[in-house]
This record gives structure tokens, C-alpha cells and sequence, in this order.
């Protein structure tokens, strides 16, 4: 399944486009019996709203969501459940020069050559509004994995050329850019600043941390957990690279350095390091899964650029109007969900991989 | 679609096990009328060759491909095409305590934990083996590709801790690594040899440079060319990031650096630089597409290892046999294997994107 | 693809309940450039709307479709076009015994053996409403099909006992069976009169005609046309049988009475028959494509009738309130829909069928 | 999923031509742990295996399966079964004016319409020949339906005008026809006697009921079970018409006729009756499965039949060789297999549908 379908099993599809009615998603194979409400939506939607900090744009988005079928009596029914997100801001306006030109770093000219034309209005289709299906889903995702204990730590590891250097959970919430590290967080505001001054941007790095996953999730082949991950999370909008585990990294360590050993301890099996980040093979293995994505800067700067007319004609545009000068921030939630909505596929799947199994569930 | 098969459109579906049978891959969806010999494939196939420097396992492999379906007359029929590798290794053997322990970086574990059990010869279908059926339909998938003008360089850009520090493509073919850089080959075959003396082994990044790529492929949101790719070359054994254009980098870049703009020269749209490495939005932008993959080091190395056995004993294990110290080389014509796979899939998916050429098509 | 998400190139995805807050459909995959409006959609939906004759439920739906997503300046934009009916009857009310016990006929008792629970409001999803998103998809789809000359005679071609004997496309609309012969039209009228004074129902036959069909559309082996077609047409509610061209009866012909001959006639191919429907070995042959669907008889009746509650309690039910004596009429857009859906993805997969389609394609 | 890949759990992928290399399928997603032995299979081959009477062709096919993958120490190891059933028969030969001129109730022109040439040997892809993979599979999946009490009676219901009257299941394997009453049989062997006396052929019907099925098994809307079955049914070469339960009859049924009540008799719910075939609104019931496959004739007759070349020319073809007249009987085993791939799906698919489900299932 490709275009704007994702999942086989927990089958998430979703619309919409920057200017038009509204953003949605609908959530095909959600199990029956899910308690579900709103606020468990919204709850996720808030994480990813504009307007939080200096650092994120002015507008007023106040993104609520609507659950508009699927859940009866406060359940889910295992009916397809269908999410709208009205957009408010519909007004028509001057679009400009940004209706006739191609912006560098966004989608117009690739959307031009494929479709013969594009809805121009803040990015259409490509517009980072199209992430709050991705999080409609997601929040409804990570709450069955609630239910099973699987828990996430998703923070910004980099904002720029600032790293955080310790992980403190608690601190994730204390500061406008969701690092664990409240000194790499100041630093990073003053980065952010230096930036706007220069009316450029910054990019930087998610990492997302999994807790509770039962071994045995995701399958050989084509089908590898993170394999699938890697597909969910680079098809978000700006993400460059995705890794799992050492990542990058793996390629300059030697064998012995980076194999993980197990160990029984207490009657548990452990592993006595966790380089691979929670998979092995493609299939979970118990143990933390370690996922990063590597976001580029915010294409829409307010510097004059080199570009062209759908005309070819060469011309400096200037994009006008506020943008966030770092968008990870508000990525953070996207990322989860995309990892949340993964791993319910591969739930769901790997509960008819034995005969055992198959056999205990219907012959009770 | 999940598991073994990989496609939507171009549907590869690849089965097999290390010391079963063989190995092999059935190809739906394939053009008709695409002339299609052994010969095509086993050129790939020989690029996966083992034995062919003394970095590489010396076990004769000398893996030769049976079309056997599809094909009539030389031409693809339109039908599926089925493809058998034989293994000419089967013998039964004593596998020792492979069979009842788990190998550090290897999928045995997870296996169990997954399927009850695991066929523990060679490593099963999590065997370097596995990657045949992919090479195979590769093979196919360049074939069609190169009939568009569409061409790979694809080679290894770091072993362990060296990189290349030029890109002359007629030097990849004249060295072990298909590093495109003698003065590097000849560094990591000293590297190698080091890690071969202390029993260990190295990872490496391979990079993917593809050209001639028409601008329009991949689709927006879940369907973008560079998470497909991901997906595909994530899939792969022992790969642990996938990175476009700047890839990780990016996140560090300010916008202004990142941006790349448009420009028409002679009457032809240019870029100005290539950071997106070829893929805007999703979509193919016509320049270079431009992908890399991090290899972990060789998880089998012969030196002694903390681990489990299946009954949950502590122990001590050595892996027996002659291992590649670097699996790298091997790597590239999988990694461009399963970018040409993808890219025939975006192919074909992308000719019914517009009405205009449906009704062109149609209404001839 | 299985659930509420149907076909693999022109993806539809239906959600929504009898009593929920509305019914929609989500179509991607939809060609770019496409002149879509409201109007397009309401045409067709208009045709399945109750209320229309005394033979049809008195309830007044007034269905009204809005586009939340996916055009923009009247084309379709090549990204998912979401439709939304909103369903203006959402009172709560008493369900009385129907929120208890298992309808007869009905979908009820399956749902709580599959769920624990179901939404007992008007039928929920297994409602005759979650047609709505079908019919609203299949207008999109028979919009494209009419651009390429590609037509639908939809008709109901029995009511109970009663078979049309002349074919007359305008009397069609005439009469509120949509029966093309209107001696047969009166006679069915007849014989409902007669089950709504016993309380009583009927079924019928819909058949459906399309011409136009290019030749080659369709897949050898499962993704047959007429398999397709099948699945499409056999998942509406009340369908019991699929049949294509002879149908039933080809299994009492004999081979020289089946076989349909070819001959050119004036330069052009002709077939001297087409007792196949215009399929042959799963691939239009660009003839008549002929397809009928036995819907059964209402199973909603004002009759007592014996069944259990939940508690597994044996009583006699008498479900209340006004029903459709028959279906039939209502389901002939449907059924039409469901073609124009399977025809569209047909349409889109063969496009990429040919490597010489490929390479003009492509090479242009 | 088209083409030839079918299922989304259960993946069954088929290759294969008359006269190629040999017929395939590889099974992907099949649960681990099941025992499977070749002769599992080869039980299924011969039940649709020629020249067991004179009734079918005197070719000697005599085909052997191999398992080439996942099976290891007599269990699935649930990674993908290639299954392989080499062709005997690959001599080139005199094709004659088949490979020129379309054959009436062929295949032939719409193949060359689509692909724009076509192997002519024996049909190709859309010989007979490529049930094989269909029933090879099928026996997979109807070794996993035993061993839940899954049981499948499937029979030939009529050869042309000759219908049983009588369902004894022991009488099924005692005639050529496996039909279940002995007088029907005689009558159908008159019935072929002159079929063949006048170089014709005949049809018939094939009944499948299956027992022991649990409720709950398939899904609402375009996955429902009765949809899949009838893609799946469809989908074989000569099936012209799919009815489920009372199938085209319900048509002309009323209401109170064709609905089943429920009733709880010794503390057991059960139906009244089964008009509807075990499926209630797409989701089986717990009673018997009934489908009905209509099979037209032979298209192979031994008359002067009217058709065209490739090159448009009328002319009078006589098809040499000698065919079976009926090919009812060989499908039987054909229409078995492919409910029991659905079934096997929608069996995998079920287990995820509820949450309390998936809380046992992990949190154990």
C-alpha cells in the first residue's frame, strides 16, 4: 500500500491539505472495545499545536478533533473510526508570487511536474498540517500500546549544532523544545535566536525510546520492524535519515564492539548492551528500541532566494509571512506517532505467526 | 503488503533458506516485452559473489540462476517471473551449539522468540543468503530501468574508519571493496587485515547515486519515493540508517544552506546543489537521487562471546568457521538491488497520476 | 486490501455508521486534472436516495454530499479527495428490544460473535447507509470511465417472480424500479402491493451493462476482471450471487453453444457472440461487459418472527418501523458504483502493463 | 493485492505456464509449527490430476510437488513455502495455427491485446495447468482448517442438465465425477458419452460446504467473507457465477422465506435454517459455509469453430488433441483450495479484532 495509505493491518489513511476544509484520518482494523475519547486525541494534537513558544509561528491554529464514527458508548466498535480536524483559517487571500514561482526546499516544483499543477495555498497537500492525521492516528496507536505497557520517550537529541547531553525525562515538558536537558535547551534558544536574527533556520534530531515491547514483533525480509519504521518516519515531511540503534555509527565499530551479548540474570534474560536498539534480525528482542530522525532546516526562510517561475523564468523570491524557524519541536509528536502506528501493525500481525497459537485461540 | 513480498506494483516475492534448497524470488508485475535473458541476472548475481578476494569467505557459492516462468521467446510474457538459485551446499552437518544457543548479533534469538523455533542452519532465512532472491529480482528491475536511460553508481564510501576522499567511478570495479578510490581501497584492505588479526570485523557505509531519474516519481505522505527507499534498503540484514542527499547532516545545516534553488539554464530547469539528494516532498526532482546506507560490522567474528543458550545457561561461545570480516562489498549490489526495485515500483505506479495521459493512453 | 479500503491503484476507504455523525469515503490514488464538483457526486447519490416512490422507505434522508479535500479550482488535485455525507438523523432514541436481541437476517448476531459488542442503532456499519461512501466514491470513478467513453446500463432486471422481457433504456427512469420495460415495471408493482399487505418482502436482480471497455483491462489469475468484479459486487450487503455474462446458465450449455467466435468485419474485430461478457481469461476482450448480482428480499419484516436476545433468550420479534419492502431499486447504483470503482482500478494497473507503453511513456 | 498474489495474511503467490520450466506458489505468512509433509500435498495434486478416467484427458501430468523452502525438521518454520511441480512435458512442437489464431472461449486474443504477444503453448499462464499452485497451496491452508475441525465436503453438484438428488458423502469418491449420489453420476457419464460422440463439451456446478467454522471470521464492508470467497472463486478460469447459501434464488424469495431465525435449543444457539449460507452480513456465522461455483464448458472442442488470426484474418479453426469434455470434476479440488486460502485468511486476520483479545494474548 503507498500514497497516503499506511499499515496492513491497522490501516491508517488520511487527507487533506493545508487550506482546504479540514485535515482527517481514518483508522481501519483498530480492535474492538478500545475506550476512546476525544481527549485522548487531543491530548496528542495539543503536542504538535503552533504557537507555543517564540519559536513556533503566531498562528492560531487550535487544532480540535472530532471523532465522527467508529466509537459507540465510549468504544471503539472495530468499524473504521474517521477523525476531522477542521482547518480554520479557509479564507481566500493573496497567494502571490508563491502561486506562480517554485520555493526552494518545498514541493512545488515536484508536485507541478507530476500532477500538471497544485493546490498553491500554504503548501496544499505538502503543507506540515497534513502531520495531524498522522497524530490523530498515532494518539490512537499509542493508547492501545498503553494499554499493553509499551511506553515512549520522544525528545529533541539536537537543535542545530546543539546536542543534549543528558536525558532527563522529566525535563521534556519544562522547556518550548522537548529536550531532556534544560542547559542544552537555553543553549538551543540562543542558537534559535541567532537564526531568526539572520531570518534563516535550523534542523535537527529526533530520538524516540520504546519501552515494553514483547520480543518477537516485526517480520524477515521485507517486512522487518525496523524496516517498516524507517518507511513511516522518513515519510515525514523533512526527515533525511533514520536510524536505529548505533545507526550511523555501526558502520565504523568493530564486530565485538558492537554485538550485544545476552545473559541470563535472576532467572530473565537480559542483553548485556543494546547497540542494535531493540531489534535484531528485524524482530524485536525485549529490549529498548532506540529510533532517531534526522530533520532538515525549515524550508520557508525569509532571505531572498534564487528560484524559478512555473514559467522559467530565473527570479529572488522572497517568502513572505512568519514561519517556525525550527520545526523538530513540534515533529516530536509526529515521529512517535508514525512509530506508535508501526508498531500496532506489527502487534496485530505477529499474534497469528505459531500454530500454538492459532490452536489455544480457537479451540477454547 | 508485508513479510517476503515488497511492491505494489512490481510485486517481488523472494523465499529460501541458507542451507534449504535454494533461494529464489517470483517477480509480478513485470512489464511484457522486456527482453530478459540468464545472463542479465547473473551479472548481479556475481557481484554478490563470495570468494572473490580473500576478504570475502572463501566458501564456493558460485550461485547460478534458473529462470523459470515468465519468459518466452527472450521476452518478459507479463506473467510472473520465477526465479531458483539451487544451493549447492546442503549437506547435513553438526552445527554444534548453533543449534541450541544464541549467537550475539545475529536474529537467532528473536527467531525463537517469534516463531517457537528456528531452522538454525546457516542462520535460516536470516541467512546473507536471503539476499539473492532480492539481487535476482534486481537485476530485473535495472534491466527495465536501464532501457529509460536510468543508471547506478553504487559503491562503498567507508569501511570501518576510512572514507573515500574522491569519486572515480572506473576505479570501483578495480578493487575488492568497489570503493570508487584507490588510495582508500588500499586503507581498508590494511584496516581489514588488522581486524582479521585480532578476529574481528568491520561495518561500512554504502552510497547509491542514481541518474536519469525522471522528476514526478514517488507520492506525497506515506507513498514518498525517499520512504519507500527507505523502507527497501532498511530491509536489508545488516543495515542501521538510511540517509538522503545530506542526510544526518541536514539537521545540523542552517536553511539558507540547505535550500536548494532552481534555475533555467539554456532552457533546461537546473538546481543550484543537490542537498535534497534528488527528492522533494517525496518526489523524484529529476537531479541525482542520492542515497546512503550504514552497514554494521560482521556479527560473526571468531572470537569468544557472553551468551545464552535456548535452555537459558550462561555461556561462552565461539562461532566456528571463516566469516567475511567485512560483508560491505557484498552489500552494494543488494543496496542498488533494492533502490532499483523501489524505483520500478514509483515507475509504474506514476504513469496513471494524471488524467491527461490516462485519456492520451485511452483514446488512442 | 481487505476491511473498508478497497481496490490496490484507486484506493477507496469507507467509514461511518446508520446513527453516527455521517458516512464518507476517502478516494487516493485519484488521476490529477479531473473536473470534479459536488454536483458530479450528488447526481449519483440521488439515484439511491429513499423516499422516492411508496416503495421506498418514507424516511426522509436527503443525503448531501460535501469535498472536504482534494480539488482545488474544480480538477482533482492527485491527493486524497474525502467525502463527507452527514447523516441528519442522530437522535437518540429508544432501540427498544433491537439493542437486546438478534434480527433475523441481519448482521446483529455476527457482530457481537466478532466484537463483544456492535452499535444496534439502525444496523451501524452493516447499515443499507454505509452504501453512501460507495455510491459517493463510484461517482468520482464513473466520471473518469465516462471521460473515456466507458457507459453503464444499470437496471433492475427482477423484482420476486417478475423478469423484464424487453431491454428499453429510456423507460428506465420511468418507473420507480428502475426496470427497462414497463409492462414488467407494472406487474412488479403488483406484487409488491401484495408482500406489503403480507407484511412480507422481496428480492430481485440487478444487472449491469458497460460498454466502452477498452480490451486488456484485467490480470491473469486472482486479479482477474471478473474476480475483481465479484469481490466489489458480492461485498454489498445483500448480494448472494455474482454472475458474468451466461452465468448460471454457461454450466448447462455445451461448448459450441458458449464459445463466442471472432471475426473482422470491416477491418475491426468482432466477436459473433458474447455469452462470456465481455472477459476472457480475466482480461476485457472489448465487448459488452455484462454482470448481474441476485440481491435477497428485505430482512426487515413487520412479521413476528423467532430469534434470541444476547442473554440467549429464545422470543418472537416484531422489528418496528417503516422498511424498504424491497431493495432493489436503491442497490442499482450501487452495484454500478461498485463496477466503476473496479473498472477505474483496472484501468489505472493495465496502463503500466507493456514495456513499449513503458518506454513512450517515459521517452517522450 | 492483485495480479497473482492473493491474501493479505496467508499470502499466496502462483507461477507458472503449461509448458514452461514447472508450476509454483510460494505461501508466505504461514504460521510456524504446523507439520507439513510433501505428501499433505501431493494428496491434494492428485485429486486434480488427469487421466483418471475416460473422462479426462489421456496426458500423463503426474505431477510431484517439492517443498524447496520453510519446512525444517517436518514443521513450518514460518518463514516463506516455495512449493515446485516441475512440467514433464516442455518439448518444443508443432503449435500450429494456435499460435497465430485466437482459439474461441480462450484467453488468446485478450493475453495478446494486453501484452502484445502471448505464449502460445498450451495456453500459457492461462492454461488449466496454472491450478496447480492454487491447489498446492490450498493444501496448506486446509491442513491448518483440520487440525481447528475445519471440514470441507466439495462435490460436483451437475454436469450439464444432469443434477444430483441426493448428497451421500461417501458415494463422492467412488465415481469419476465426485458427485455425491451414484444415479447422477451414471446419468452424467451418458451425458459426456454423447458430448464426445458430437466433439462438444460440457459444464456443470460445484458445491462447497465447509463445517466447523467459528463465527466471527471475516469483516464488514468490502472485506466481508462471502466477497472474498467469491474473488477467490472467481478468480479460476472458468467459473462464470459464485452463489452463496440460496444464491440467485434468494432473488426471488420473500423475506420471510429467506430469513434464518436464531434459536437456543439445550443452551446451543442455532439457526432455524440456513438460507444464508453461514455468512451474515460478510461475517460467518457458525453454521455451514455454502457456495455454489458455475463452470462453463470446455472451450477445447474438436468442431470447425469461426475465428481470426493475430494478422485479422477470418478463418475456420479446428483445435487438434485430445481435451477433457468436462473439466468439472478436476476443479472441484480447485474451488476447495481457494476457500480454504480465504478462510485460512480471514481465520489469521480475526484473532486481532478485539482488544480484550490482544490483552491476553500479550500481557499473559
Amino acid at each position: 500500500m503507498s500514497r497516503s495509505v499506511f499499515g496492513n493491518y491497522f490501516i491508517v489513511s488520511t487527507w487533506g491539505e493545508s487550506h482546504g476544509r479540514g485535515i482527517g484520518a481514518v483508522v481501519d482494523g483498530c480492535p474492538a472495545g478500545l475506550s476512546l475519547s476525544p481527549e485522548d486525541i487531543q491530548r496528542y494534537l495539543d503536542r504538535r499545536r503552533p504557537g507555543q513558544s517564540r519559536y513556533t509561528t503566531a498562528r492560531k491554529e487550535g487544532d480540535q478533533v472530532e471523532i465522527l464514527s467508529g466509537v459507540f458508548e465510549g468504544r471503539t466498535t472495530g468499524t473504521p473510526i474517521s477523525l476531522l480536524v477542521p482547518n480554520l483559517d479557509q479564507r481566500s487571500r493573496d497567494y502571490g508570487n508563491i502561486a506562480y514561482s517554485y520555493r526552494p526546499g518545498h514541493a512545488d516544483y515536484t508536485f507541478d511536474q507530476k500532477y500538471g499543477f497544485r493546490d498553491y495555498r500554504g503548501g496544499g497537500r505538502s503543507s506540515g498540517r497534513e502531520t495531524i492525521g498522522r497524530v490523530a492516528a498515532g494518539a490512537i496507536a499509542a493508547k492501545i500500546l498503553g494499554e499493553l505497557g509499551i511506553e515512549f520517550t520522544t525528545y529533541t537529541k539536537s537543535i542545530g549544532p546543539v546536542s543534549i547531553e543528558t536525558l532527563d525525562r522529566k525535563e521534556i515538558s519544562n522547556n518550548p523544545f522537548y529536550m531532556p536537558d534544560a542547559q542544552a535547551a537555553k543553549k538551543a534558544g540562543e542558537y534559535l535566536e541567532s537564526c531568526m536574527a539572520e531570518h534563516d533556520s535550523a534542523g535537527g534530531i529526533i530520538e524516540c525510546r520504546i519501552n515494553g515491547v514483547p520480543a518477537g514483533l516485526g517480520d524477515p525480509v521485507f517486512g522487518k520492524l525496523d524496516a517498516m519504521l524507517a518507511q513511516a518516519v522518513m515519510s515525514i515531511g523533512a526527515v533525511k535519515a533514520v536510524e536505529i540503534g548505533e545507526g550511523i555509527q555501526a558502520a565504523s565499530l568493530k564486530g565485538s564492539d558492537d554485538n550485544d551479548g545476552f545473559s541470563v540474570v535472576n532467572g530473565t534474560v537480559t542483553k548485556t548492551s543494546n547497540h542494535a536498539g531493540g531489534i535484531m534480525g528485524g524482530i524485536s528482542d525485549g529490549s529498548e528500541i532506540v529510533l532517531r530522525a534526522a530533520v532538515k532546516p525549515t524550508s520557508s526562510i525569509s532571505q531572498p532566494q534564487q528560484t524559478i517561475t512555473q514559467d522559467h523564468e530565473n527570479i529572488t523570491l522572497v517568502v513572505k509571512g512568519r514561519h517556525d524557524p525550527v520545526i523538530v519541536p513540534r515533529a516530536v509528536v509526529v515521529v512517535e506517532s508514525m512509530c506508535a502506528i508501526t508498531l500496532v501493525d506489527a502487534l496485530l500481525s505477529n499474534m497469528s505467526s505459531r500454530m500454538d497459537h492459532i490452536r489455544s485461540f480457537y479451540k477454547k
